[in-house]
């Protein structure tokens, strides 16, 4: 490995959405080369990528073939099958992240069972084989609790409710009958994430945290810097870098935080990827979190991270795209739009970052 | 025509070079599809867009395919041979900015006589057909004079200085022996220029002036906004939005602009594209100027203009770029890197913005 990476590098990455377009755009402006593997042609990556490779992307074939061309691979999909990434493993082209990171976050049950191993809390779980499971588990963490299944599923899909012990086997077929996890009500009052990122070399950098609000399951905002208690910022520290060093990870992590009513931090999920709670710092910083991730996994000094500005970022979703016109009209609305052709309802499309002046701190 | 171009549309752009590069990533932030005519495969804009055609930019059959692409066509670079844009014009394709802005661009008589038609002053000068034509113009003019080719030349290629009357022969063999223009001597303080976009509604917008500085004829640094005496951002304003509307432009243009010593204004030159000495827009305002060029030629609205720090801008030529791991590391160099392979002497291979607070008005 000749790390850092020189700019003329080629950087290979596995996944052809607005997350791979923006990784790209921050990939050229340092100067590196861009080849991406995408499931359809002319994806948002693709169009802003020197190559682009169609394929699956449990295609080892496609993945060897994206490798090939490679000096670093990365991901903007957490959804990989680790079988497809050993053809690169045999090859030698680094990855980051590593693929044990990807493999952890792919099983919600084992996720949090490595979470907990290296002293980070989350809710209280219970693994789910079968519908008979989910009485017992239920008494064990009380009603109401939630039944997700172990792997896939995102933006509220693939999960649901759970009140009563009768209402097991329905709530069972509901997520498709497949191996799931039971996760007991958290009484968080808000939600916060923490984009942190790491280098090869296990420099880590946090990002001030980002409050979130979802609806029907899908980001709908985030604002950053959140406005936390004293001690809440350098916690979030904390936890992203025990996570990162346990991980032993190179590039942006995301980091989903439950901020219960006393203050304490719950870790909810990570996503092994630049991360939707991380747009704002596209206009609020001056190294965004998508370049802070090509300076990882490319062995580059990782940024500053620090706000400029306080950012209020809003998803567009579906339709809501369609407003274009009066975003571009409005000087306040920073807008990024992903190039995608179908906006389907609930389709992340695009976001919008305001900015406002930072507060001076006292 | 309609506009405004919905996200999704086709901007095609002549020039694979940084210029197109760093105008095909803003155009991937609003959601545009971006085709370019590049000279070579695997151009710095090609590296980052969805179709590249290779071909030469006063080649008419492959300005043809390209416009086929594209939704309206634009320019990174100004000597497009007028012939070539007759095959777009024919078949409807909006072209912006206007083909005759580039043709009075392309010679540098015209561009003067253009320039004192609409009341913007420049240095004297005379038109030179040949050598004999020189001396009679030097006792016109004073000396020493500038000679310069009457088309193309850039960077200070092209040109060379008349002192006295004998060097006649001389410098017009310096020079290729072509049709030519000597300029007066301009006793100029400093070296400003601004930014300006006009859309297709004539809305105009203007950046705060950038004081340049040049080294071999190259440009080394620009730093904005520009310390200017009262009036003059007023007056800088007047000269972009007098020649804007006089050139019925569309899209961003960079002015060039003398400083005498009692304050006033010349024009030197204006190129009829997004510009170097506006780079200092890409950290430092929230539509740079390539996003600005993209709305104008796309009939967006124009975005803010407002400086929102001091930036010195340094362009990195030839092997200055190997610095990159030591820009990498300063937290305060915001770099940009062309995607360029050969580091040929005085190349321009990326440039440094370094940001510093604004002083508040008083």
């Amino acid at each position: 490995m000749a790390f850092p990476l020189a700019p003329g590098s080629t950087i290979g990455i596995v996944g052809g959405g607005q997350l791979g377009r923006m990784l790209a755009l921050a990939a050229a402006r340092l100067g590196f080369r861009v080849a991406v593997l995408a499931r359809e042609a002319d994806s948002p990556a693709g169009q802003v990528s020197a190559v682009e490779i169609v394929g699956g992307y449990a295609d080892g074939e496609a993945v060897a073939r994206l490798a090939a061309l490679s000096d670093v691979l990365t991901f903007e999909f957490e959804n990989v099958a680790a079988e497809a990434l050993e053809a690169v493993v045999a090859r030698g082209v680094p990855i980051a992240p590593p693929g044990r990171a990807l493999a952890i976050s792919q099983d919600r049950v084992d996720e949090k069972i490595f979470l907990n191993a290296h002293g980070l809390a989350t809710t209280t779980f219970v693994a789910i084989d079968s519908a008979a499971d989910i009485g017992p588990a239920l008494a064990q963490l009380g009603a109401p609790a939630l039944l997700k299944t172990r792997r896939e599923g995102y933006d509220g899909k693939g999960q649901v409710w759970v009140k009563q012990a009768d209402e097991a086997e329905a709530a069972f077929a509901a997520i498709g009958a497949k191996p799931a996890i039971l996760e007991a009500k958290a009484a968080f009052v808000r939600e916060l994430s923490v984009i942190a990122a790491r280098g090869w070399n296990g420099e880590v950098a946090a990002y001030p945290l980002g409050e979130n609000r979802h609806e029907h399951g899908v980001l709908r905002t985030t604002i950053a810097p959140a406005e936390v208690e004293d001690g809440v910022q350098a916690e979030a520290l904390r936890i992203a870098t025990t996570l990162l060093d346990a991980l032993d990870y190179v590039g942006v992590i995301g980091v989903e935080l439950f901020q219960l009513a006393d203050g304490a931090l719950l870790v909810n999920e990570f996503a092994p990827r630049v991360h939707n709670t991380g747009h704002w710092t596209l206009d609020g910083c001056e190294v965004d979190q998508f370049e802070q991730h090509i300076r990882a996994v490319a062995g580059w000094p990782l940024g500053p991270t620090d706000a400029l500005a306080r950012v209020e970022m809003t998803n567009l979703l579906g339709e809501e795209a369609l407003d274009w016109p009066a975003l571009a009209a409005d000087p306040d609305a920073r807008l990024w739009l992903y190039g995608k052709r179908e906006a389907a309802p609930g389709r992340k499309m695009g976001h919008v970052n305001r900015l406002s002046m930072l507060e001076m701190p006292e």
